[in-house]
């Protein structure tokens, strides 16, 4: 049994008990789930859901749950596999920036594929949810807040997300303290990924596994499966393995109080954050500037660490690769003055244009620039340079998009349903809170 | 696309080009499905199996694969999960010493159940089973052996087995080179497990979680799911973010020459393997000389470190946590002149007797002490002092199981069948290199 007061069962307890969310939590809850289900939505089709559909087709038990954007409805579990795939393969989710963490994809593909099975009202299905993605960047926080200290190597959604969705659920199941930490146990046994996977359809896969993780863990515990106590803290645990010198603190404190939740961000545009502020830069020079491309002799893009360590790829192969390609999205904003999901097209990918300009990105990485900060510096032929630099990109904690950005971001990834159908669902989505059962809400997003 | 001689492209050649298998080699890999059978029977009823089963009847979808001791089939990937975990949970399983790895479960587990899917002769089962236990023992080398270095709290077959068996089932399987390395790079992207599961039934759902993730990646693959190249050893893949400075060495010298896998050994003991040698000790003790147990005064086991740190459990609460307790092997050994399942009763993990004696216990931890070595020390009353050293103990690779005794340890596990058709089974995995399908044999293990 874990100890009365270990860490484990305190945060187990947090999920299980904590009543009463503020309105501004829930208001944030709604936002993370309209962003998610445009973004399941924009991947419905996508030629990773389709693979992935294909093999779960193969794998699923009685189909209980929507597939989002299709007219087929799977097992619960490959349900949260698919939807939370497809709302990662953009890579226009989420992010909560501290830690690079996506976190609503997991926490809500479960929930969305539980709540087939189960009766949950909108209420508990957001009150869920907030308390998922709490728990998500909490544990991102836990691994990677000095004096923590984890690898940039390892993909933060992936470690901490099914561990997320797992407890989440149980709260929606109203599982018994006990179940819910064998879920949570089992899950963090399963968390995995590495960035590694960025640049290919693996990047959507990783998330997309920890929600089938999680849903599995749940049912596991449910039938009695159990762990060992304190799955989290416990020597050669989770935390001794992810991390060096866990911040624990980081956690629990102010728990209930402190809403980590609300730093959480949705983006402007389809690529990887840590690339966000240039796009910025560039699109501030084109607008205020005018000036040909081919005029352009060299730019510097001065950038955070982790924007320079992921995302140096001059040269992106393919729509993945292209993603997570600062000189990419530099050259392409450049050149079209617009970051949308056009850019990833394979005749922007591959246009010679664009080509050239990436070919001309210098990057400075400087300890001095954080994640949401950058300063582009675009040198002309005729002598002039244009420079702008961002303090906060849009989309930031600082300039967030407001709830009409996020309902247009939602209509333009929602062309695999009808403009009705996609509008309906839209306005069901922002109202949740008063539906009295998520199943009749999950149905309006099948095709 | 992989550089043409990368180290991933290196690995998936050898996979699925290699030929013409020594004998030796084929001979090693009946050894190990005979062992593993036998844990998988041995297992069936096994409660950790049952809460399992529970779940995956929730979640299988077309019932084309046997689950071993049981009248009932699965689809493959629940099949594949269920057998693994049932060989796994009482820690009978074999263990390749050097990296603690378990290497046949996850491996054999993929294969048998796909073998119910689609033709595979018995000679190609042996053939990939060899390979897949080969890269299993060579990438846990890769992750461990100096200069490379992983923290003591990853469970080894948990990182490695996902892989071993995507490439051992691409093999058998026939996917092309792409599509194998895919499987492969999906399963590395999904490796996950540390030790602090030991003590529960998690112990044991670590190599099956690996076995489900490999099953599934082959089909993700199998229907043009991506991964990027050099899953392996590219920036922030499975190498880096899992050890420090990885031997990619051990991982492909002398490939086809060296046979990693003839260093695999089977337990004599249902239990941590670091702990038999002090069992050997302890029985050759209480063979040879004549004492009262209530005559013990103390007990001195000089030990490995890895048995020190990780079975140094002076009051364990279940059978999972007396499985990886040095000091109630030592106690019960001593006190029952016996070290099998029984001891692994409820009635003896609380036998005041065997409590007493545990605590009697000093465990005394030696770098100079290798991992198939102890001594124990037992001191009594009389002023005697009762020794033993171990250098290789039973069922290393210096003093190995012999065919013989691989045959009673299967048929002592195998209670869950009628005795007839155990022995049938059991002659028919002997020589399954002749068998024309693997299927036929697969269905001699269903109840």
């Amino acid at each position: 049994m874990p100890q009365p007061h270990s860490l484990t069962d305190q945060l187990v307890g947090f999920v299980l008990g904590q009543e009463k969310l503020p309105d501004a939590v829930l208001g944030e809850s709604v936002r993370a789930l309209v962003n998610w289900l445009g973004c399941a939505l924009g991947g419905a089709e996508h030629e990773g859901t389709a693979a992935a559909l294909a093999m779960s087709r193969e794998f699923s038990g009685p189909a209980t749950s929507t597939i989002i954007g299709h007219a087929i409805k799977l097992d619960a579990a490959n349900a949260a596999f698919i939807n939370c795939l497809a709302s990662s393969l953009l890579s226009y989710d989420d992010t909560h920036l501290a830690t690079i963490t996506h976190p609503t994809g997991p926490v809500a593909s479960v929930l969305l594929a539980l709540s087939e099975t189960q009766a949950i009202t909108g209420l508990e299905f957001l009150e869920a949810l907030a308390i998922g993605i709490e728990i998500e960047c909490r544990l991102g926080n836990a691994l990677i807040v000095p004096p923590a200290k984890a690898k940039l190597g390892w993909y933060v959604t992936g470690l901490t997300g099914g561990i997320a969705a797992a407890l989440a659920g149980a709260r929606a199941l109203k599982l018994p303290h006990e179940q819910a930490m064998w879920a949570m146990g089992i899950a963090a046994s399963q968390a995995s990924g590495y960035r590694q996977t960025h640049g290919s359809m693996s990047i959507g896969l990783v998330p997309a596994h920890a929600a089938r993780c999680a849903l599995l863990a749940i049912r596991m515990a449910a039938h009695g499966f159990a762990c060992s106590p304190n799955p989290l803290e416990a020597r050669n645990g989770f935390f001794e393995v992810f991390s060096e010198s866990a911040n624990r603190e980081a956690l629990t404190s102010a728990l209930g109080t402190h809403w980590e939740m609300q730093l959480n961000t949705y983006k402007p545009y389809p690529c990887g954050i840590v690339i966000h502020p240039a796009i910025d830069a560039c699109l501030e020079i084109a607008d205020v500037h005018d000036f040909d491309a081919a005029e352009i002799e060299r730019i510097v893009a001065r950038v955070s660490p982790a924007c320079a360590s992921l995302c140096d790829r001059p040269d992106p192969s393919n729509s993945y690769d292209a993603g997570v390609s600062l000189q990419h999205w530099i050259a392409a904003s450049l050149l079209h003055r617009n970051a949308g999901i056009d850019e990833l097209a394979p005749e922007n990918i591959h246009s010679p244009a664009i080509a050239s300009l990436r070919r001309k990105v210098r990057i400075e990485s400087s300890e001095d620039v954080g994640r949401q900060s950058a300063t582009v510096e675009v040198v002309l032929s005729d002598g002039r340079t244009l420079e702008r630099e961002i303090v906060d990109c849009r989309g930031s904690i600082s300039n967030p998009l407001t709830d009409q950005d996020l309902s247009r971001k939602f209509l333009a990834q929602s062309k695999v349903l009808p403009r009705a159908s996609a509008e309906k669902l839209l306005a069901e989505a922002w109202r949740l809170g008063s539906s009295g059962n998520v199943a009749e809400f999950a149905h309006l997003a099948a095709r």
